[in-house]
């Protein structure tokens, strides 16, 4: 992760001018974020994040993110809340491209989260899918079932590169969920990328939920899915911790109960989850160099956590 | 520029209790520095920087920099502080890297100096100098002539790939400066790397000198030298300002005046000035890929300056 686009002091003190947040009085480029450019911008009335979205991100999806943070922020989620200028608008061009300011959150990611820290997540995803109820705007998920499919078919052929037996995992699955994926459960905006790097944590409390750039409208209990499936597991994911699942599920009911459907597909939302997250990672790893910059996350981590889930019990996948 | 170690949030929880600074509030991994991976973390006492050195700085050389830095700070300069722990120890190790925490420093780096801007960092690089009258501990200049000489040794046959003409150009320099360097000007602990990157600055004020990891014994007036070289000219070389080298010197005078052999000296000096970063460039263009995540810093912008002060008076040189 490194800034792509570099902005200077000057292009800088301009952006500023249209806004009632002062002058500058630190600006450092930061080095997290999907693929975008991050500075965190000090100004003499408080602290911001300034994001250059870079080529991961569509720009005609902006206005809807940026809706969705101030939806989140305006129903008091811990979320940063995107800055307006004088004029209202919060998406701005700098340096050429699409560019917003947007409140800084304090809060440091989890590395091996507690089930304490498990539970207060949990928390507060049904916090946010509760928020989000009247948040009329769609955005349909690029990588649901479908999206899947092109990824694994961009791959096709070289998965075995990354380990023998790969291919044939991350395919018969794929096939599996494609005739079983349920269609008929609540569907919700979703944040669909909610791993400890995107929750910051104070003493045990959730500080901030960030990087929404994957945020889509899909089924509300793939959310949980996802969320089990990134924090229930050893970075590696050979080692399952049945207690951290248990939290996440037991923070989530804590403010906004799944359905009994929801939890029955919970196993097969499980296995979609890891195997979404095995098959973009292969396709990075497949199409980054090797001794480029930006780290390669290892797909195995999601393929191991993928074939826990295609032996698990219902009950052994929500920790019980 | 990048994050090369990456520290988790256990790894600083647990290094932060060596010291009496508080717990993390926030910690991001920031894109800046001489190759060196920096981390801005926030406590509950205050702001630090969190920096590895990677592959390019000595390790053996680390104490000597932490000391001047203390020294600096020490004597009221506006250098950031190397933190001691419990124990008095600033140097760390850390992700399997040496690390040191250093005192957070606001300002923002100037882009296109003005003259009062230029006159103010004169004045600090002339208290820097004053400052280390009394730091006594030598290092030597890796890229005085000698280390000039082996950089040219290793791209000969190269050069002319970046421009034709080039390797004339900075072998003939080479040769000349080789016979013509002065010796016995007055020598100082020097910056040597005093570019605007490396210069903080608040409405109008210098706020903080950085990233000293060129640091070494040389030549005073050497350091003004690459001052003027740095600042004075447009970036891509092609327009000297002579308003702003006037104004280095002027700022300069004001606090440390050089002595007239030292003025006199200066065509010379900034000959070599020029030359020394025109070969460090054409290195690092000839040796990182076309397509890295790192920014390739043109060679040319220094050869254009090199000419420049092949043909310019002494007059000239100093902005008169």
């Amino acid at each position: 992760m490194a800034v792509y686009t570099h902005v200077d002091a000057g292009t800088l003190a301009a952006l500023l001018l249209r806004y009632d947040i002062g002058t500058a009085v630190s600006f450092k480029g930061i080095a997290e974020g999907v693929e975008n450019s991050n500075y965190l911008v000090e100004t003499t009335r408080g602290r911001y994040f300034l994001t250059l979205y870079e080529k991961r991100v569509e720009a005609s999806d902006l206005p809807w993110f940026l809706a969705l943070l101030t939806h989140c922020a305006d129903a008091g989620l811990p979320v940063p809340r995107p800055i307006a200028d004088r004029s209202g608008k919060a998406l701005q061009t700098v340096a050429g491209r699409p560019a917003c300011l947007i409140e800084f959150a304090v809060g440091v990611s989890v590395t091996e989260p507690t089930s304490a820290e498990s539970y207060a997540v949990g928390a507060a995803l049904g916090r946010f899918h509760h928020a989000v109820a009247d948040f009329a705007i769609e955005r349909p998920n690029a990588l649901g079932p479908a999206g899947w499919a092109q990824v694994a078919a961009s791959c096709a052929g070289q998965l075995d590169q990354i380990e023998p037996g790969l291919e044939a995992l991350l395919t018969d699955e794929l096939t599996f969920l494609q005739k079983s994926w349920p269609t008929a459960l609540p569907r919700s905006t979703i944040h669909a990328d909610l791993f400890p790097d995107n929750v910051l944590m104070l003493g045990g409390k959730v500080t901030a939920l960030i990087d929404f750039y994957f945020a889509c409208t899909d089924l509300r209990a793939y959310d949980m899915a996802i969320l089990i499936v990134a924090w229930s597991f050893s970075t590696d994911g050979r080692h399952f911790d049945p207690a951290i699942a248990a939290a996440l599920l037991a923070g989530y009911s804590s403010t906004n109960a799944l359905t009994d459907p929801e939890l029955a597909a919970l196993p097969i939302l499980c296995r979609g989850a890891a195997l979404r997250f095995a098959l973009t990672r292969a396709f990075d790893w497949l199409n980054t160099p090797a001794d480029a910059l930006v780290t390669r996350k290892d797909p195995m981590a999601f393929a191991r956590r993928l074939t826990w889930y295609t032996s698990a019990t219902p009950a052994q996948v929500i920790g019980a």
